[in-house]
């Protein structure tokens, strides 16, 4: 049977990284096959874009050029890593997806939903998450939680606005599908946020049969 | 008055850095303001691109994410470099361009012509060169004289039938557009080589009213 793929999603400081530890070891308790990974990066290729795209040193990214690399770092992860994975009947968590485009590209930087949908069906095969857990939270407490992790990389030193277009736009896509996304009140305490998580996640463990 | 586009395209070893500088000279005591650039790379974004994208050490590189990959360093180019020099009438001189990816990752890898022709239109602001100077000639022969370069790069290092599929490419885009291709046989020696290119700007020259 084919595996999971579950998505974290939020803004800067929002706990994905946090909360991701906390699902990897439920995940690989539960005796699930479990690849974690992250966006932009998770392999060679892309871990080399990562640290082009987040550069705060390298001066001005055009948003195509953005928008371009972060597709062309994702089109390797779905063919290197998540494809094959979900095919051996692995789970894929991953920090971070095609969503990330939608609301930092589409929302924050004004790139049409029209061509992000393209990139998302040829450039990564049309793969949709099976589960995508978002963590809202307004974007001064994220901006302050994310600020004592040290110097900003080029999209975290962006201004307040964008990352208040950021989150509207992750909201309409949860809106638009709620299927797919659980939306979590990451302004609460942590054990509250990786309750919601996990409870999240079991929904689709109760319904797995390797 | 707006500035002139002339590209230099062709497989390896046909002639483009070689041609280029002569051009460059040229173009210049005719007292044309002129900005020369590469493909990939042209731009810091461009150039930390490059680094990447012709890494012989990278491993696996999908030919989705290589075409991403030259597009997000052509469209910065295009923004940063090429269109406000072209603004301001100057003229610009370039080894390769947006044809190079419908040979190489069209031809050679495979990629879809339309999907590489939308990249063009929003990527590259649909930007075409006035000229295109194609050095055309056998692969073998190509091969050969680059080979004395020392070590090939990733797509340096790809088998004979690839180079044949990128050269058919070529002409076949060649024969399509003679209106702004020039094709040169550049398995002659290199001062007939260099007459014919000349005589094709001269042409573009000869029209100019700065
Ligand atoms: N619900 C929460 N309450 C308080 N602090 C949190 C919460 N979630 C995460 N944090 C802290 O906020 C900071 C950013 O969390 P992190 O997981 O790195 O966010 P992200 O990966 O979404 O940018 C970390 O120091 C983390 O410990
Ligand atoms: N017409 C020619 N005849 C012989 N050698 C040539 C000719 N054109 C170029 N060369 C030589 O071939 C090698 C490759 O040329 P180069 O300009 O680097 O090709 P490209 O930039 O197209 O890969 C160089 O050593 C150059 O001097
Ligand atoms: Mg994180
Ligand atoms: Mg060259």
């Amino acid at each position: 049977m084919k595996g999971r793929l579950i998505t974290l999603e939020g803004g800067e400081g929002a706990g994905k990284s946090t909360v991701l530890q906390t699902l990897r070891e439920h995940i690989e308790s539960s005796g699930i096959r479990l690849q974690v990974t992250r966006e932009p990066g998770g392999t060679a290729l892309g871990e080399a874009i990562r640290a082009i795209v987040l550069d705060p040193e390298l001066g001005t990214v055009c948003a195509e050029s953005e928008l371009l690399l972060m597709f062309a770092a994702r089109a390797q992860l779905v063919r290197e890593l998540i494809r094959p994975a979900l095919e051996r009947g692995e789970w894929v968590l991953a920090d971070r997806f095609t969503d990330a485009s939608f609301a930092y590209q589409g929302g924050g930087r004004g790139q049409p939903g029209a061509r992000i949908e393209d990139l998302e069906v040829w450039a990564a095969e049309g793969l949709r998450p099976d589960l995508t857990i978002l963590l809202d939270l307004p974007v001064s407490l994220g901006l302050a939680r994310a600020g004592e992790r040290g110097r900003p990389d080029r999209i975290e030193a962006e201004r307040g606005e964008f990352f208040e277009r950021v989150r509207e736009a992750y909201r309409r896509r949860a809106d638009a599908d709620p299927h797919r996304f659980r939306v979590i009140d990451a302004s609460r305490p942590l054990p509250r946020v990786t309750a919601d998580a996990i409870a999240a996640v079991d929904a689709l463990v109760a319904d797995w049969k390797p």
